[in-house]
This record gives structure tokens, sequence and C-alpha cells, in this order.
């Protein structure tokens, strides 16, 4: 067999000489400054080290990302790989300290897409201002694996770090923009639809927007609206406070796009994976300014006040439609788009 | 289709229900202690909260495992997952506080199977005190991914860390146990070679026994040999201290049946994977007692003094072999055998 220099092949992810110069070739160069401790990526060591922080709670998240296309309007799985990892640290509150990245690949893979995979990952870290500091590379046969698979593993620090089992009764509901961005585009996406739309998944590092509002106090609880979307975060969040969420239908908002997609379909855009947004529940004295806050952020602008937290039906969240009726929004069963992040 | 109640389906990655009964029938029963800080894993937010400690260097390091196949003489895919990272933490000299635990499964993947590694590494842990945190479930469809591969990441606190790159002239080499297990015990229990041997996988945590020798101070560089094994490590050792590495082949722990199987398929067992064994370039004023304190522990019963740390060769590792003949012990291509680990 004649070894092709532009795929991956097994030898890339056996620890020895070839894996060392993938490494060095066409990831190390992206990450030139991620160090935050005495042993950094570079030295590629058995880990790495961060110094201590002098205060706060360590806050500790990951997530495998197996998003299918992975190139996709809006995005791909490294932007996702970063964005999913830090805004699971945004939404507990905590400043990213530092990542970790574990690839998994498909033999035969174009080197090529791991270059465009890697950049955009720097990138999503860089803008959040977040070093890489260690890594592993696998490799898995032809047909073992379908194409890349991606962890980060995320460390951050939260001063104190914010649950989403908070929510108090009289709390007001925000949520930082438009439902339904990133399961409409994947699904818009996948071959097998066949569809031409100008969905974009909205797929982004949060911490640049939540930063801006942890000063102000006043959050509950928070949490990023992304499998199950926001009718699985927000059946999360009444459950695990015994609180009734009661949701104005009206003024959660949707793209028009989105929505025309989802009529097509039959699939609702409260019920899919969002990785740009986030759902704050919130002390009603503060949450005009937690509001304006947010708005003044690019990624913040079509953020909105959607309901708020109630007793009649614990554990449960109620709906207001348009035209005046009331619905219970269950927890989905599951994600109706599979490999959606 | 009819849903088999006792396989993975889709709708188990999905972040919803399914997925809620999935996590709370078959894995946090495993994890009940699991909490270092005010949010744990049964918490089921984002991410999980740590205690900050108060004294010095946060450690962090990742692994995904791809090993095949997924139950092995000696242990499995969760045995292996907890001890992978759990060693890493130990050779840089950290005690293990907290891992996350992401598992990839395909879609009609056993239930009963992942009982089984789930309780593997939940046993592996709390053999180690170290809980697990945080957890992350994603599905792929039948022939996405072959059965089951799982990342851990590890946060630990050493003070100070060590790195593998601390090698001075006249330390002295030391591996805490015999060489070539895990990788040979993997290679004959490939169906494609249908081979009867007794040979076990070493996998284990080595931070109980590791733990023991931190105290005597004096270790200047430590690695676990896991793919490429010997061989990468103590070039990748030597490289990064500029040092040469001198090995008496003779001392180098090798059990009989390992060397039986290396000679009859030309794979030398320093160039395969060891799960639970490290090798320390120890100053030589307290090698003896770093010995023999790693011998009293069950885990380095056959640990032993392999070579000198010196300087003629700058970043190479020479080997006297038995007959006295001296050659170059060169850092792999690859590790020869695919899906070790």
């Amino acid at each position: 067999m004649t070894s092709n220099e532009n795929r991956i092949s097994p030898l890339h992810g056996a620890g020895g000489e070839m894996m060392s110069r993938l490494l060095a070739e066409h990831v190390l160069p992206h990450f030139a400054a991620s160090q935050v401790g005495r042993i950094g990526l570079s030295a590629m060591d058995d880990g790495a080290t961060i110094a201590l922080p002098t205060a706060g709670e360590l806050v500790m998240t990951t997530d495998s990302h197996v998003v299918k296309p992975i190139f996709f309007p809006g995005g791909d799985i490294g932007k996702l790989a970063a964005a999913g990892t830090l805004n699971d640290l945004a939404v507990m509150g905590a400043r990213p300290l530092a990542l970790s990245l574990a690839v998994i690949i498909e033999e035969d893979f174009p080197i090529s897409d791991i270059d465009r995979i890697v950049e955009s990952f720097a990138h999503t870290l860089i803008g959040s201002q977040t070093p890489l500091i260690c890594g592993d590379t696998k490799v898995m046969g032809r047909g073992e694996i379908d194409g890349i698979v991606i962890n980060t593993t995320g460390l951050g620090i939260a001063n104190p770090a914010i649950s989403d089992a908070g929510a108090v009764p009289g709390d007001v509901i925000i949520v930082t923009g438009s439902m339904g961005d990133h399961g409409m585009a994947l699904l818009a996406a996948r071959e097998e639809f066949h569809l031409e739309t100008e969905l974009k998944s909205d797929v982004d590092s949060i911490w640049p927007m939540i930063r801006t509002i942890l000063p102000i106090g006043g959050i509950h609880a928070m949490k990023d609206p992304t499998r199950g979307g926001l009718a699985a975060a927000l059946n999360e969040m009444s459950g695990k406070s015994g609180t009734t969420i009661e949701l104005t239908q009206s003024a959660i908002p949707i793209r028009d796009e989105v929505q025309a997609l989802s009529d097509l379909l039959g699939i609702s855009p409260l019920e899919v994976a969002n990785e740009g947004k986030a759902v704050l529940i919130v002390d009603p004295a503060l949450a005009d300014q937690i509001l304006e806050t947010l708005q003044k952020h690019p990624l913040g602008r079509h953020a909105a006040i959607i309901g708020i937290v109630g007793t009649k039906f614990p554990g449960r969240v109620v709906m207001t439609t348009p035209v005046g009726g009331r619905r219970f929004l269950d927890m989905p069963l599951g994600d109706p788009v599979p490999r959606i992040c």
C-alpha cells in the first residue's frame, strides 16, 4: 500500500515520530502562546500545568462533538468543539482558564481538513483568550469512525459558580438571542434533505458576552440550550428548582427562516440545539440592566425577556400561545436531529 | 422499527428524557460520592465545581481511548480509560482531584456492556480515591463508530509537577515493572491472530504506588510508557533533556511469555504500550530508596534499575545488549499495534 502524505495514516495516532510530526506541523503552530503554567502544550508532556488561581471555585466541563456534516453553514466541528466547552463554562459563570483537545480521526482523513478544523478551533479559543494546554490524537481504521470526532474539556474559575438550579418565583427569564438556529441550519445542511436555505448556525463562544453581565450580579440560574433546545434547558431548570416557568411564546425570538423550515418539517425550533446562546433566570430588579447590557454586545442584540418564574405547576414549563391559550412545553424525549453537536 | 430496551438508541445521546434515564439508572449509581465542590456529578449541570486547593500547581491531562477489543485479558476500556488518565496525572507527580468521562456509543450497543464498562471505570477511580465529576454521552449511528470510545480528562494537584524533561547526567533510570504486557496481551487477544496465551494487560492505576515515592523526592523526570512503549518514552525523555540514556538490556524486566510472543511476531516488547507502569529518572543518591519503596507496593514488585543518564549521544537512547554489543534504541515510527489504548 502506498501511503498518501496528505491523508491521515494509523501511524499518525500511534505515539511515535509520525504523530509528533503531525502535531508539530499542523497543530502547535496555531497555539504558540498556549501556556498558563510552567508546563504548556508545546512541552508535549503527559499533561500540562496551570498556576493555581488565588480565589474562586474551579469549574470543569466536558463534551464530545460528533456533528455531521463536519463543515456546515456558519461553522465547523472545530469552532463547535471550542464554543461548546467555552459556553458550558460561561453559563457556569466561569472565566475559561484552559481547554484540552482530543481528536479521533478516521484513517485517510484529509490533513487539509485537519488544518481547517484546527485553525477554526484556535481562532475561537483566541477570541475568548483561552489557551489550549493539552491534547490527544487517536486514529481509527476506515469504517471504524465517521471522519472525525473531537472531545474538549474545559477548566474555568468562577466566583461563585452559577448553577442551573437557582430559579426563584418572581425571577425573569431572558434568552440572549434567537432560538433554533444551529439545529435547523444543520438539518437543512444534511445531504438527504437537499434544501437550499440561507440558514446559518449560531455557533460561537458566548464568553465575551457573558463576561459583561457577570459584574451586575442577580443571575440565579444560567444554561446553554444545546441538545433538546430551549425546551430541554427550561424543563431542567424548572425541575431542579421546583418552580414553574411561564413563557410568552410570542416573546421568544425566532428567525423567520428558522420558523419557516420548522413549519415545513414539523420540528419545533424550541426543541433543537443552539450553540451560541444562553438562557438566564435573573433577579427581577436587575433584569432590565442585564438585558440592556446583553443587547449592547453583538452576540446579544436580539436578547429578550421571554417569561417569568411562578409556582403553579412545580417542575413544569407552561407557555402562553399567541392566541392566548396555554400549554405545557414538555421535556423532549430527545433532540429530533441526530449528531447535532 | 421496534426499539430494543436493552440496547443504545440515538435518543440515549440526544439530551432529553431518554438520556437522563440512562444516566440515572446506569451511571450515577456507581458514583454516589462523586462531589468535590458545591456542584457535583449528580447535579447534572453544565459543569461541576471543585474547591480551590490551597497550594501547588494544577495539572490537566486528556486521553481518548479507542482500544480494541473493548474487553481484553486483564481489563476493559473502562478500566483503561480511568487508569490511562490517572497514570498521566501520577507521572506528573499529581494527586488526582477529579476526572471527566465522555463516551461516544454506537447505536444498538448492549446496555449490559455499558454497565460492565462503567462499573470497571468506577472501581478503578475509587481505588485511587478520585471522584468523577462531569460527563457527556453521545450516540452515533450503526457503522459510524466501532462500538464505544471514551475520553477521560483529569485534573490533579502537584507540588510541584514533575515533567518528562528533567534528566541530568548521572541520574538513574528505573522502571516500575515488566515491559510490553499491555501491547502484547492486546495483540494476542485480537481475533485475527487466534492465539491462546496466558498474557494479561497490566492496565491499572499506578497512583497508589506513585504516591508512596513522592515524599522521598529526587524524581527528576517521570513518564508512563504507553503508545510506542519504553522506546518512545525514553527517546522523548533523552530528547527533551539533551542527555543520553544508557540502558542495560538484560536489566529490563520482560515476562517470559511476552518475550516469547515478541520473538514469534517480530515485535519488540520495548515498542508496545504499557498501561500500568512508569519510567523514572532519579537522583542517584535516592535511587535505592525509591526502588525499595516501589518494590514494597504490589504494583512495583518487579521494579528495576535499567540504566543511567550520560552525555555521549545527546538526545539518543543507547542499549548494551546481553552479549556486550551496543545499539541505539530509536524512537518508533509508531506503535506496531493499532488501537492499543
